[in-house]
């Protein structure tokens, strides 16, 4: 996309730079090719969306390479900068728009310690382990920093497949954690990673690491300070002068421009852009949403699309660019014979990050937690399974720590790219072609399970495992003493207690202050 | 943007790529602040929103050249490439997507004598009367080619800010031919532009003359035929998936990304990309919208926005960028210290150019026009007001004709682009300024001069201006003899006649065959 941007033009007079015009529209049509293919095979048992996008990305690599004699296989150039400054911010923003507020927030300190604890200890684990095997494996001339950075790029978890498959109706529980577990696990992974940039790499003691985690706990609370602000400026800006009166097309304008705004001001500022902007949506669906929605009701005619279709929108376009892009880049030959590398050394080093992935998914935290949730084994396997893919942010660092401006002349660099491809595209591909007939599995087999036994299974697991999906963690808005019955079942008073008190005083604060300043209906029991 | 996108990157590590990240932000929040401002001024009796986004623009500029004390005040450097793959794709497919599309066709000999011959005569006056008045001024160096340029420069009108003024509920004759003819104008520039690109200059005579023609035919009616494909096809491909049955955002999508790729694909194939695009839109409202449409109302839950809101913004926020850009630009004093010439010849310069804008917006065709429309004083008044108005288009081929990449160091050069920034700014400010209460005059005005005399005022204007205004120039869907009488009083029969007949098939040809295949509902009378 640079290189097009660069030097792109439109003209009958420019013939060389003409050419770059060529690229965009063989992306664009690409893409087109990917929602019509996506759309024929989603009732497919195996395939996702993902695995299209990342196969078409693929066949278009070979096609080109075949064209061009095998001179390069791809379009663009792929940038970091491109990734992060356009693509990633309509997909977080998307995210925190859409996130079921309620569920995210009741389940708020499971999906911190799932994403923050997490991703340090497994970038702790994938770094020691990497730096213990692969001078075994004859790859040797990385730095301890770099080292270091291959722990967390390779600890930026991809939940977007399995959230494919999982219905939020059906499993808000599930979807829930596994969502929200996602996000805070990218943007733990991306400010991590910048914190690693910065600090003193040469002598790695506890002093070093209080440090890392101060660092990391201030840029943390900043962003999402940030992210907040932002939104309630929003939505004050868009109550108090009542667009909605004249145009819902200003609004959205608005929302898109601010959101956007949130997250460079952020980027700017050396905070962490992700959490800005997620949290940023959060509150925009919180507030604002509801200013646009009360005023454009009245003007609307006949087509019911919404904010968030827009949004989601904006998310899948940049989604599918990603995929078709790591396809494309697939099969570029020029970082595969810069590598030097033997096919049994790569393949050496493949299988121990893969190995790693998988040590790390098993490791405390996750098992812990899983087992503190007390859930069900269906619960657990789906979050172990969901936190076992890579993707375009694992892709994104890689780029960022190994290339520059996407181009790397360095046999070392090369490897940890084309390794970096490799991991992404072999954990998309075959546990991403899995996730679909597991998860589906697992859920219609607990069910079975049920209606087999009854409801007196066992004393551990006293209701069924579909049950226990499909039932919100907490759940306040019914009968307080019934709610609170079946929350004593499934968690510790210990925890429980706090965080419905914070809740419940969460809701008057709102209902009485904050809702009558920046909008929204003031009381909403079923849903917020 | 160029510049940005090249260099910019985010990280932490990066401090002197990292300063890049600074312009977007500043851009996008100048954008929130024009947003809000301009809705703030909605009820003004003078400003509109182009005027709002040059003088925000003007206020930025000043700014920045103070911090910079005085070195630039230009933050993005402006290119064509940018302006043309990015900028104007969604403000014409909008503009195509909003038409009324009825009005537009029973409109059309209308607005293609008003755009495309109308562009060719203003062409010649303008190219010919630069070519004898700057060299009186002392403005020497142009060549017969960059005359030509010139011409077609000044020959893009921007009817944005009347169309801003004019309601098309209230008044929609005039709005559809304002509308039309400005779409169609800016087209025919470009196309004239790039067909001069190409054009012998050494010799001009009938002979040259003809070709030009032929090839403008040939451009006009290939990109039409584009556009209409893309748009049957993307309608043909969405109502055979039968995409609204799973989710509305897949259609989004699939329309703005095959509606970017007509565009890009006629600039490919050396059409013009505006044409297309434009015809792509009108065809993607007519079925494809319909089939969205009807499938989404099914899923929807409560906020009605419309698919229309989305290309409505998209345009909405590009349009703004580019007036934004232009106030910015005008501070950038490189070029004014490279022009070279005194202040008494710029301002020759200038006056000259604003001559003869208005001489050429007095001369055939457009006065013969609207006597031939025996339309009333009113009608004629603002069609010729909108006409007077230069905007983004003119910009956009200036820096295409006058610089390389959006650097020139030719003082010549750098005359032309400072005398078109100062045409542009110029008329839309000056004229733009009196647009809203001239127009708002003329209506009333005539309103007040039906309720004093009554209907028979005089042989001439049978009926009242404000009527006049009101009636579509022809409708069909009353009683057909009812209306072939207001035809009769208002067209000659010669041009009515194969009008409503052509009309009349095609209604009967697109409910029998069209519909069925590309979707929409089948009898529409109302509206179209």
């Amino acid at each position: 996309m640079q290189s097009i941007l660069s030097y792109a033009t439109v003209g009958e007079n420019a013939s060389p730079e003409h050419a770059e015009v060529v690229p965009i529209t063989i992306f664009v049509a690409v893409l087109c090719l990917c929602l019509v293919i996506g759309h024929l095979l989603e009732e497919n048992r195996w395939v996702n969306e993902s695995i299209t996008a990342i196969f078409i990305g693929g066949v278009t690599g070979i096609l080109i390479l075949v064209l061009r004699k095998g001179k390069s296989s791809h379009l663009l150039r792929f940038s970091e900068e491109l990734f992060f400054i356009y693509l990633l911010p309509p997909i977080i923003f998307n995210a925190g728009f859409q996130v079921k507020k309620k569920q995210f927030f009741q389940n708020f300190i499971t999906i911190m310690l799932f994403g923050v604890v997490g991703v340090f200890i497994s970038t702790v684990i994938i770094s020691l382990g990497s730096w213990w095997l692969f001078p075994k494996l004859g790859f040797v001339g990385l730095t301890p920093r770099e080292y270091l950075a291959v722990g967390t790029i390779f600890s930026a978890t991809d939940s977007v497949c399995t959230l494919q498959v999982l219905q939020q109706d059906e499993t808000p529980l599930l979807y829930s954690i596994v969502f929200g577990e996602g996000v805070v696990n990218d943007a733990t992974s991306v400010v991590l990673f910048n914190a690693i940039q910065k600090m003193d790499v040469s002598k790695i003691d506890s002093q070093t690491i209080l440090s890392v985690v101060r660092s990391f706990l201030y840029l943390f609370s900043t962003s999402t300070a940030l992210g907040i602000g932002v939104g309630l400026l929003t939505s004050l800006v868009l109550k108090t002068l009542y667009f909605g009166k004249h145009s819902s097309i200003r609004e959205l304008a608005m929302m898109v421009l601010m959101a956007y705004l949130s997250y460079m001001l952020s980027e700017l500022l050396k905070l962490s852009g992700i959490l800005t902007v997620f949290f940023c949506g959060i509150v925009m669906s919180h507030y604002s949403w509801h200013n646009v929605t009360e005023s454009s009701r009245i003007t609307a005619r006949h087509v019911p699309l919404q904010e968030e279709h827009v949004f989601a929108m904006l998310s899948f376009v940049a989604e599918t660019f990603i995929f078709l892009y790591v396809g494309m880049d697939t099969f570029d030959m020029e970082k595969w014979r810069m590598t030097k590398l033997s096919f049994g050394t790569s393949l050496g080093i493949y299988s121990t990050i893969v190995f790693l992935i998988l040590i790390e998914a098993h490791s405390f935290p996750n098992e812990s937690f899983t087992l503190y949730l007390g859930t069900s084994f269906v619960v657990q396997t789906v979050i172990w399974w969901a936190g076992l893919m890579r993707g375009a942010v694992s892709i994104a660092l890689a780029f960022k720590q190994f290339t520059y401006s996407g181009v790397t002349l360095n046999p070392i660099n090369a490897t940890m790219i084309t390794n970096t491809i490799i991991v992404v595209l072999f954990t998309t591909l075959v546990f991403g072609f899995l996730t679909k007939p597991l998860v589906n599995y697992l859920i219609t087999h607990g069910m079975r399970n049920q209606n087999n036994h009854g409801a007196g299974e066992g004393g551990e697991q006293p209701r069924s495992p579909k049950d226990d999906v499909v039932l919100p963690l907490l759940s306040f808005d019914e009968s307080a003493s019934a709610n609170m019955q079946i929350a004593r079942d499934n968690f510790s008073m210990l925890m429980d207690r706090p965080v419905y008190t914070i809740h419940h005083y969460w809701r008057r604060f709102d209902n009485a202050y904050m809702r009558p300043i920046f909008g929204g209906p003031r009381h909403n029991p079923s849903e917020c």
